[in-house]
């Protein structure tokens, strides 16, 4: 019987295990993970930490242990993967309950060890707040209570994840400063949405420090890199997170550019029989070809079920990502896909781009409300490079629209002709994504105008 | 001076007329419509009878005469175009507000007569309820009184306009029966949507009756063929339309077998320097290339950019439609694209299909709500051939992705692994068109699945 052995039990491990299990009910699945529970949804935890009472810890596992083991496999929580030999095919473990060590044969394995928060080098003196992160379930076991009595915390990151938790503290009543190290929140995004979004978090009582970082924390303060003293309960760190790689790397596995696991469509790392998923490895990006790492839930999921395939025969493979992304702020929702100009002219393509607003449904209907969006576009071709948009509403339809114009390799020629749904309550009659794409048509392009090969062969 | 002729001022008559203008400001662009007002929402006027105080009339017209005068366009409101001389290039005209006739001379030639209401075969006796049509911004402004003081209404037709009508009377708190004679309300959908749309009008005090029709009003009753006498204040008409062919038909232009004006990808009809747009002439169904016949809004106004672009001298031309369409039955909304697995086997496709439901968003997300569909695909490829839908949430999104996937000739793999925004508030792990996309993948291929050449060029 073919002995699979899962490292990591939140996404990616879990999909793999489950998926590899329904596949071929004979394999013998194993599965470590050190904390106790499993397959929860990391991104949810700022709104079961902002709501616990409509958000329960327990609806945020979408599969508990005891479902796992009843249907085959072989969970082992609370375990730890020490080290990983990979021609002698063994895991050495310790068990964290009793400290007991084991070791485990394995035919074919599977890192799907995910990724751990950037460490601070904060001097921590006598009476400092209590600093947290939050990556697992673990860490908003520990944020939750603190956060029914804290009074004032300091988030440090103004990434999405901390930007969520800004949110999470205002909903649960505690007044929160957000410490950002760039001169704009949203460092990966262009300036006018960190811009934005800045507008959307003060009006809801966040305060915002840009360009500077924390130093130290003691006394009931966090003090910062200009001097800057903030009294606070408590300090989110949100300042990003690495693949978590020692494993992989002590066994001998390669790394990619990225510093995360090299993989290929397969999941396949370097060594034979040893797969790797979610955000623990690489992807590659769907517009350039280059490996990427885009540590995201979705993401995840989708290599592990396309590793948990393959770890019981099958010949999946994993076509790549455009690192789509969103997240709310309060009342906007923020989101990407493919390349900025930038990122389009540092991939080198002569690369374009409309900035525009156009409302969300209908101007007349109440509902309606303005979407702000840059649209990138490759000039020689009219191709869909990708977006960035902000707003209120209907941002997730924008971007899942231009992701898959971006993943079909449509024109904005496409984009502006695209037979999209029309009703008032829905839609104004032309959609944002044709108003972008008429704009640059428009803008770069005379009739007759490029337009994608699929369209063409209709003429 | 090229003097362009417009027949029609709604949506594709005016915005040909700008688009033309605006692309060659030395042409000479003069339209003709027999109504008071152009460039109205017609898909808005239900909502504007809903709520007129936050929805004025005002609102719905997109652009007014004198906005069109100013931009340089010949605007004749109020006159009616008698007859077309196609050879002698001259229209003959009635002056509605004089009575006066007039010739004019054109060059080129836009149809944009639209649609109009099938008429009733009803036996109106005295005492007779009032009997209206929506149709036209002037149907409205008789309607508009009427809801004001109305009690009971009754609709003829479970189709999309009858059911937001329906929505309207509800709103304006006034009883109200739908009649439809199909057995099903929707007949143009499947039969479990017409009947989950039934459940939900029904939980919204709207009555029911279908299989029926109605034959006589009088004494302020309507008489449905089977007997049924029905109280009211009066009725609305909703049993479909026709495109608006007489003059073209007359003028000796050629229309095709949905009975609509014929027109090629440029939207030229059948004599040189002629052309149509709207809901008075067909389009090619992007699938299966046959001519079809859809009066939206959204389809008129793109066919209205084109023939404006080309009247102009330009070289655009319409790339088709899916039959994509939305519309909102009190909480839900009701949307398709492309072909059900009838419609793609009647098309001569392989065609199979997957009933489902996914929830809209994280399923623990308080804002979450069940979106049940139906997705087709062709059983040889795996190429999706469109999809119907319904829910409280998302269905516009769920819709217009799987119509930017049929439109791009995706396959259900490539829809399975579509690179969409995630997060909690926005969608689940999978999205809804995921989890379509697989269902069918799993159920119908192997490994390695069908892939869309797009996708595989990535391999």
């Amino acid at each position: 019987m073919t002995r699979v052995v899962v490292i990591g039990g939140v996404a990616a491990g879990m999909k793999a295990a489950a998926v590899a299990k329904r596949r071929d009910p004979a394999l013998d699945v194993c599965v470590f993970q050190d904390e106790p529970d499993v397959s929860y949804s990391a991104c949810g935890l700022p709104y079961h930490l902002a709501d616990p009472d409509v958000i329960p810890r327990n609806k945020i596992i979408a599969r508990t242990v005891d479902r796992f083991r009843a249907d085959g496999i072989d969970l082992r929580v609370r375990h730890r993967v020490d080290s990983v030999d990979l021609s002698g095919r063994r895991v050495t473990v310790t068990d964290l309950s009793s400290g007991a060590g084991i070791t485990e044969h394995f035919d074919l394995l599977l890192f799907a060890t995910g990724a751990r928060p950037i460490e601070t080098d904060l001097a921590v003196g006598a009476g400092a707040p209590a600093l947290f992160k939050l990556r697992s379930i673990g860490d908003a076991d520990l944020i939750r209570p603190w956060l029914g009595q804290a009074k004032r915390a300091v988030i440090l990151g103004g990434g999405y994840i901390g930007l969520e938790l800004a949110e999470t503290c205002r909903a649960r009543g505690v007044s929160v400063t957000v410490v950002e190290m760039a001169p704009r929140l949203l460092p990966g995004f262009q300036p006018w949405i960190g811009d934005r979004v800045t507008s959307q978090l003060e009006q809801h009582g966040v305060d915002i420090l840009l360009g500077r970082r924390m130093t130290a924390a003691k006394s009931g303060r966090v003090i910062l890199d200009d001097g800057t003293s903030l009294d606070c309960d408590g300090a989110l760190v949100c300042i990003g997170v690495r693949p978590n790689v020692d494993l992989a790397s002590s066994a001998g596995l390669r790394l990619g550019r990225t510093g995360a696991i090299a993989v290929d469509p397969a999941m396949r790392a370097s060594a034979p029989g040893v797969f790797a998923a979610g955000d623990c490895c690489e992807a590659h990006h769907l517009i350039s070809g280059a490996p990427v790492w885009y540590p995201l839930g979705d993401v995840a999921n989708r290599q592990g079920r396309v590793a948990g395939t393959n770890l019981a025969g099958g010949d999946a493979w994993f076509p790549g990502v455009l690192g789509t992304a969103i997240f709310r702020a309060f009342d906007l929702a923020v989101a990407r896909t493919g390349f900025t100009c930038p990122q389009a002219q540092a991939a080198g393509f002569e690369a374009i781009d409309v900035r525009f607003e156009a409302p969300s449904r209908a101007r007349y209907m109440p509902t309606s409300r303005p979407l702000a969006a840059t649209l990138t576009a490759e000039r020689t071709t009219g191709r869909v490079l990708g977006a960035e948009a902000v707003g209120e509403d209907a941002v997730d339809k924008f971007i899942d629209v231009i992701a898959t114009a971006v993943w079909s390799g449509l024109t904005v020629d496409d984009l502006s002709d695209l037979d999209l749904a029309y009703a008032p309550p829905f839609s104004p009659l032309f959609a944002p994504v044709q108003v972008g794409g008429d704009l640059i048509r428009k803008r770069e392009f005379r009739e007759p105008a490029m337009r994608s090969k699929i369209a063409e062969a209709g003429r």
